[in-house]
Order: structure tokens, then C-alpha cells, then sequence
């Protein structure tokens, strides 16, 4: 997901190769992750509830449904240290260990374990697979249980909302009233805002990162693009892709190529890449992976593709796209928090054009109008989006020092 | 290509509508352009060299080629008040006159005309559809005389300088000596850096506007995304899909949707869009398009694949990847314009954040170390860079104002 992988996996050109060759993006997996085992069973833990549906958005019901998470640390005897951790659009429950699909480590794992700045000798950590996820917890490429087929379209279309509410399940099963911390980055920092405005008192601090309250315009038209590449491949299969036995690669590739852009800076392209070209002294005069940036993007579409679910993506684009927390609180955002007593800190990033600081300074001005505890940060980072996962001590220390103070305040031995 | 044509052609949407429907683009034409008469026997005046051949940068030669345009106005005894306009990505050269395969007014009506900022009263104006494109000059879907069959990706990558070569051709051609003016935005902007830095004697004035000497890492990222929809959709069939009987509609489609967003700023998709719901009262938990800007954008790309030629985008982005004039002059942007007499007008716009003003500051900068005679307008504009398409009255001034000095200058009647 991070820029930082960008140089693996480059593959040399020669400058005398034909314009149609190497043109289009080489897969490497043949096992599409929609097969795995770990779509219906997940490495991680998982409950499956049984007793009462969730309700969603959209009006219909869900049951069975399955959620699929991690922790880390250890839940005190008083259940007051747990921090949930929500994940992004692409991320998952793996958020401190070993991935069982890619085989790398978990994607948070620079912020999250004993000593770092959400520290594991002291919190209890927990991380679900969101609903409309594809490693365990109930979405499209799960199985239908009144079919026996895999959901496909036939998945409800899901709201952030209903994400939050499958969580407050397990949260619940885990027999934690309140949360000490709730925090995510991106479609997890939506989470945030989501379980602060909906579980006021279930959340004693939250910390939405790289966010925004509501979707804007030029977000869900790229998400529109994503879907339509998706959605414009033939093996997509109309979304019965697994039952098809074809994987829409291309077309999920085309999707994360053009979202990946909007993860990163235009800074941080020019930084790494420039106009440097990819092993080969010259321009080949052809439609080969020429620059690096083109090279870099290419490995980023078809990597993707090894380990997403195209569905899920679909559906989660569209949760994402739906979400907009004033619309939800009637018109006015500083509604939707009124009356808390949660703990916030808000954090952007200066070159992020993806949720840019002025859609974090709207949390942070509906929370001042509710005389809310706020604090905000705008850490300075070249790095665009993607600085939330990233080497960012601005960003470290920040974490740190916020779940200090507030620990300190709920109480939370040393 | 701009964003006021956003309005048209809505279509209604019912809410009942299973999620399954209407979420891929319709199209309307069946008869792809690429099967045009247009591409080989296009309305306009065209050209055809058979004498010597085209000297292509990548050591190719082309042999017969041909170059189609229109004037307008009238070219004066002395040949010294024509201008040249240069086109854009998926322009033509019926800048301001009907297109023959659209029906719509030319592209630049707003700008060129009698008593309008480019008169046509005073100046004869020339535009060609470049080297590449698909409205009458030799391109990828032209008859490859060779064997009969269109070219396909048999044709030659091609570069900037080599439209401008062909252009020179053709101004050659119509017995004028120099340009009175070269004036161009975006890719069109491109080739007027092209021509000031190429043919320094042939030049009077030059407008280069909305563009940049050089294609970022970013952008050369957007448009490899758009080349790999192209080249994944299946009818693209290898490029050979004009005989195949295919087009690739779908990808081509995605391409623009993608590239459509850079050309917009994200306050004028706020502005314009927001998260304005599209004929319908309430969000229909589907993927079909609720948000007016997906509907926006969904026409945008289907519409997009009825003018234009796929093979044709595939080599015209890969040109202005390769546009490096600081790189054509050694390393040394300056070292370029060494020399110039030309006059130089350049103009940005505060929203474009694919041609930001910093790049245009890099022109400047570059004429200004060689003390050439320039000025530089940043125009303030929410539009973003199709701004340079659009009723931008300070851009309207500025064309108007350079001009007339220039004539002034140029001695041309009044």
C-alpha cells in the first residue's frame, strides 16, 4: 500500500523490444484470493453471529454474518485499555502481524507493538476486517449462506455505519463496554468519527487520521473510475467471477493504478521518480514500462489484484462514497458530536490531496462548536496520503503522546 | 472536453433499480470513429507529402504523410499575420468551425472568430490536427500504405517535435516564412515551447498556455493508467481492432474518465457537483450512478469514445510523456531558447494542478536567464486547466492584449 515498496519487483526491458510487447501487466499469482479459504475461513480469530441480524443502512438484514479480527496486548482486568484500531480501504485485521495472504508483516506494524507508539504492553489492540472485507469477516466473496454461492451483487451495498455496527458486536461479545481508544487512518479514520458520533459513550478518546466527515466530489469520481475498470472487464462476469472461474484482473488493476496516484504527492512522485527511466539508458520509442513511475504504478496494479477481493472493492468504494457524517447529523456536522465527552485528536497531512487539512479543520471546528476536547495536528510530510503508514515521527510522536495524557486521565497504570 | 457541457444528457435513474443495472456505460454511436472517413479523407484541407519523408525522433521515416487543417481569415500580401493554433490531447483542428463527427461548434469558438481575442478579421489562423490524431493527419487508424491495413501499432511512437516537424511542413507548404503566432494550451501549449525553441527564426510571438516544459511523474502516472484501461479492455484486440471489427470502448472510456478529472479542479467539482444526488431523492444503495458526478463523468467517457480513435490516445499521451525540452536541450531548460527574438506571453491558471503555475514559472524563468522578451500572466480561476477552455475573461484580455502589441510590433494593419 506504501510508496516504500516501490523499487522491488522492477523487471529489465530491453531498449530493442517491439512496441507490443510487455505493453500490458504480468500477474503473478494464479490462485485469485476470492478461492482462498481465507474469505469464509479466516487465520485470525473469528465469531460468527448467529442470534440477531445486523440492521443495515440500506434496510435489509443481515444473518449470519461473520466478523474476523486480531488483538494484541492484553485486555486488563477492568476491560478499560482496549484501542481499536480500524483499518483502510485496503487494509485488513493483520494490522501488527504476519499477513497469511501476502506473507509480509502487518501494515502497521512501525506504529503498533510492545514499546511503539500504540504500545502493547499497555493497550489491548484490536483490529476487524471490516464488513464488505475479503479476509473472513462477512462480504461479497463470502458464501451466501441461503444460496450456498458466493454473495456477488447480491451483497447488500454497505454504509461506513454499518461497518461500525458489525464492530460494536464484537466489541461487545468481547465484553468491552468502552473503548479507550478508538483510531484509524483514511476509511478508517471515518470509523473514528462514525463510532464517536453514534457510541458516545462508548469511546473514552479518538484519533481520525488523514479523513474527512463526508466524501467529497473528486473522491467518489475516482472511485467511480476504479468501479467502472472493474466493472469493464469481461472476466468481471457481471460480479460472478468465482462461479466464472475468472479473475476481472486487468480491470481491478486499471483501479488501483489510478487510486494509487491519489495516494501520494505529486511532491513525493517527483521525489522518488521524476522522469527517471527504468533500467535502459534511453526512451524505447514503444509502450514498455519506459519511466519508473510507470513501472512502480504497474507493480502496484497487479500486486493488488494477488491479494483483493474485486468486489469488495467495489463495495467499499461505495460505503466510502456514501459517507457524510453532517448529512447523517441532518445537515449540521457539529450535531452529530453533540454532547461528547470523548477525547479527540484530529491529524492531516500537508500534502495530502486526497483528504486535505481543510476537511480535517471541519471535524476540528464541529467539535470546537460543541465545546468538544480537541486537539489537532497537521504534521508537515511530502509524503501525500500514504504518510499515515509510513516513517512519519511527527505523526509517532503525536500517537504517543495523546494516548499518554489520556490514559493518564482514564486512569491506565504506566 | 470542458465541464459546462456537464448538464447534458443526464438520464434518470430509479431508485427500484436492482443494483446489478446501469452500472456500466451506455453508448450511443455504433459506428466507431476510427472507421471514419474522417481518419483518411478528412473535411477539412489536407495535405499529402510524397516528396521527402518525415525524419521521426526515433529514427524513423514516414513516407507519404499527410497533414490535414483550417484556416480562417484571411493570410495578407506580406504572409506575416498568421497564427498557428496548437491542439490539445484530444483536439482537432476545427478549432472554430463545426466537427464534422461531433456536429458541435469548433473547440475554440469562444477565442477565434471576427472581433474576437484571436479576430479573424486581422490574423489568417491555421490549426492542424497533429501527427497521431485521427481526423485526417497520418496516425495510428490511417491506411498504412505499406500494407493497406490502418496502421495500428505498427505506427511509430511519435514526440512533440515530430507534430511540429509535420506542421512546419505544412506552413512550408503555405509559402509563409514566419509565424506571426503560435499559441497553444495544455499539449497544444507544448508544441508552442516546441516551435520557439525548434524553428527560433520562424517564430514572432508565442503563447504557451495551462502547460509545462517538461511531463511530471504524475502525469506521466495518469496517463499510463489510461493506457493500460486502453490495452486491457479485450477489444482493443492488440491495437488491431478496426479489423477486427471491435472497439475498445469500455477501456478508452475509463481512460477519459481518469484523465477528465485532472482537468478539473476539485473546488469546481465541489462547486459544480458537490455530493448532489442525481435525479433521484435519496442515495439507492446500488452502484448506479446516485452522485451527479459519477452520471457527469459516466458521459463524459462514452461520449469521449464516439470522436476519438484508442490507438490514437496511446500515442498521443505517450508524446507528451516524453516532452522534455530541458532534457532536448541538455539538461538545461535555458540553453532551449538561447538566441530567441520571439516574444513570449505565458499563462497559468492558479487551479490547474496538472500544469501547475511553478511549471509555467519554469518557462519564465528559463526565458528571463536568456533575457528573452516575456511576460507571464497567472490568471485566477477556480476551473482548473480546462480553464483555458472556457469563458475566462482575463484570458480573453491577455490573448487579445499580447496580440495587438505584437501586431503592433509586427507592423500589421490595425
Amino acid at each position: 500500500m506504501t510508496a516504500e515498496t516501490s523499487l522491488e519487483a522492477k523487471t529489465a526491458v530491453s531498449a530493442s523490444e517491439p512496441a507490443s510487447s510487455d505493453v500490458v501487466m504480468e500477474h503473478a499469482l494464479e490462485r485469485p484470493l476470492a478461492t482462498s479459504a481465507e474469505v469464509d475461513t479466516p487465520s485470525s480469530e473469528v465469531v460468527v453471529f448467529r442470534d440477531k441480524p445486523l440492521e443495515l443502512d440500506c434496510g435489509q438484514q443481515l444473518l449470519p454474518f461473520q466478523v474476523a479480527y486480531c488483538t494484541y496486548g492484553t485486555l486488563n482486568a477492568e476491560r478499560t485499555n482496549a484501542i481499536l484500531v480500524c483499518h483502510a480501504l485496503t487494509g485488513d485485521q493483520y494490522v501488527a502481524s504476519r499477513n497469511p495472504v501476502t506473507g509480509k508483516p502487518g501494515w502497521w506494524e512501525i506504529m503498533i507493538g510492545p514499546g511503539k507508539p500504540i504500545d502493547t504492553d499497555r493497550y489491548f489492540v484490536i483490529c476487524v476486517n471490516i464488513l464488505g472485507g475479503c479476509l473472513g469477516s462477512t462480504g461479497p466473496a463470502s458464501t451466501n449462506p441461503a444460496t450456498g454461492r458466493p454473495w456477488g451483487l447480491d451483497f447488500p451495498v454497505i454504509t461506513i455505519g454499518d461497518m461500525v455496527k458489525a464492530q460494536a458486536r464484537l466489541i461487545d461479545h468481547l465484553g468491552i463496554e468502552k473503548l479507550f481508544s478508538v483510531i484509524g487512518g483514511s476509511m478508517g479514520g471515518m470509523q473514528v468519527l462514525e463510532w464517536a458520533s453514534r457510541y458516545k459513550q462508548r469511546v473514552f478518546s479518538a484519533m481520525p487520521i488523514a479523513t474527512a466527515p463526508w466524501h467529497s466530489a473528486q473522491n467518489i469520481a475516482f472511485h467511480e473510475v476504479g468501479r467502472q475498470a472493474v466493472m469493464a472487464d469481461p472476466a468481471w462476469s457481471g460480479g460472478r467471477y468465482i462461479e466464472a472461474g475468472t479473475v476481472p484482473r486487468r480491470g481491478l488493476a486499471v483501479a488501483r493504478m489510478a487510486a494509487h496516484i491519489t495516494y501520494l504527492s505529486e511532491e513525493a512522485l517527483e521525489r522518488k521518480f521524476g522522469r527517471s527511466l527504468q533500467n535502459r539508458v534511453a526512451k524505447t520509442f514503444s509502450f514498455s514500462a519506459d519511466f519508473q513511475v510507470e513501472s512502480y504504478l504497474r507493480h502496484q496494479g497487479s500486486t493488488f489484484v494477488d491479494r483483493f477481493d474485486a468486489n469488495s472493492y467495489l463495495y467499499i468504494t461505495r460505503a466510502m462514497d456514501y459517507f457524510d457524517l453532517a448529512a447523517d447529523a441532518g445537515g449540521k456536522l457539529a450535531k452529530g458530536f453533540e454532547g461528547t465527552q470523548t477525547r479527540f485528536c484530529v491529524v492531516s497531512f500537508t500534502s495530502d490531496w486526497l483528504y486535505p487539512t481543510r476537511e480535517s479543520r471541519e471535524i476540528v471546528q464541529a467539535l470546537n462548536a460543541v465545546a468538544a476536547n480537541v486537539s489537532f495536528v497537521e504534521v508537515e510530510s511530502d509524503k501525500g496520503h500514504d504518510a499515515f503508514l509510513l516513517d512519519e515521527p511527527e505523526l509517532f510522536a503525536t500517537v504517543r503522546g495523546f494516548l499518554g495524557a489520556a490514559a493518564k486521565k482514564r486512569g491506565l497504570a504506566a
